[in-house]
């Protein structure tokens, strides 16, 4: 804890920072980029990189969970308590898809480079404020109770990916994305 | 051409063959299992299974082949044409189901080791039989218009995948996923 640990330490944290920002920006315009490249346009040798994060999934891993905390700060902003269900429903799924598409090549990289099940983890935030508003348009009579509320819940999940996935693919036109989703999602839930 | 090619190619085909059955069962029992594992157990040497599969991705991918090989075969003795479409889809998502689900670790592996757009194409035929029938359901007036084909194609393939993935992470009890399934996709899917 002397004085030279601190700017040792401040270092790392800067060198942390550029190379988060840099990769975030460099997988949304190419999923595919590499961990030599993110170093080099981060400024940083490829060897500080790894000892940060020691491998190409771990460096994914992180930015994903930075792109998910922003999310989650602008998703809380949302007014859904005010609304009956079906309509702050129909909020979230906006805000969300409008979130998931600005982000949707960093999905495909985080795709190829984590177990599904790993990338659900890391929407536990969204995810609990999905499954509260689904829990409240049951209990409301909005919504179906003739399905498990997690099942409800992964249905949201997996639409909302399946959708970035299908314009990547160039299956969905981008502009009918929002649309589709609200459309799909209000038939899966309504009771 | 000679005699000495003909017993080496033999050869080469039954290695692959035992590669391939040893890899399905063994990735059925954990999606984790290690090619070394998998050469051991199937009786060849590690230099002989990456002759044949450079990587455990390509060994993942011929396993997943094999499997949606075995799927298609099975499927296309269902009888969809001469019901109506409401029906033929229930039959369909039931067994397609019940294969996905005796194959639902080796899906795990498959999420783990291969890009999701992988997956979709190694399902081309499957998937085929599917848009067939939601296209007549269309047609005919049994199910909705007002999506695009593709993208209910997709719902289709997304949420069996999803339910093998919720049955796995032990949110859905795998007695209750073929209703689940049925009771969503209906939902999705009618006019």
């Amino acid at each position: 804890m002397g004085k030279s640990t601190q700017p040792r330490r401040a270092d790392a944290e800067r060198n942390i920072a550029a190379i988060l920002a840099t990769a975030a920006r460099l997988l949304g315009a190419d999923p595919g980029v590499s961990v030599a490249e993110i170093a080099k346009e981060a400024g940083v040798g490829r060897v500080t990189l790894y000892g940060h994060f020691p491998s190409r999934e771990s460096l994914v891993d992180a930015v994903l969970r930075d792109a998910v905390d922003h999310a989650e700060l602008a998703l809380s902003g949302l007014d859904l308590e005010g609304v009956p269900p079906a309509q702050a429903m129909e909020r979230l799924i906006s805000s969300s898809w409008e979130i998931l598409d600005r982000h949707s090549r960093l999905f495909v990289a985080a795709d190829r480079a984590l177990p599904a099940e790993r990338i659900r983890e890391r929407h536990g935030k969204p995810l609990a404020r999905v499954e509260q508003l689904i829990a409240r348009g049951m209990d409301e009579g909005a919504f179906r109770t003739d399905l498990p509320l997690s099942w409800l819940v992964s249905t949201f999940f997996g639409l909302l990916h399946s959708a970035a996935g299908e314009i990547e693919a160039g299956r969905l036109p981008r502009a009918q994305a929002a649309d589709v989703l609200t459309r799909t999602l209000r038939s899966v839930l309504a009771a």
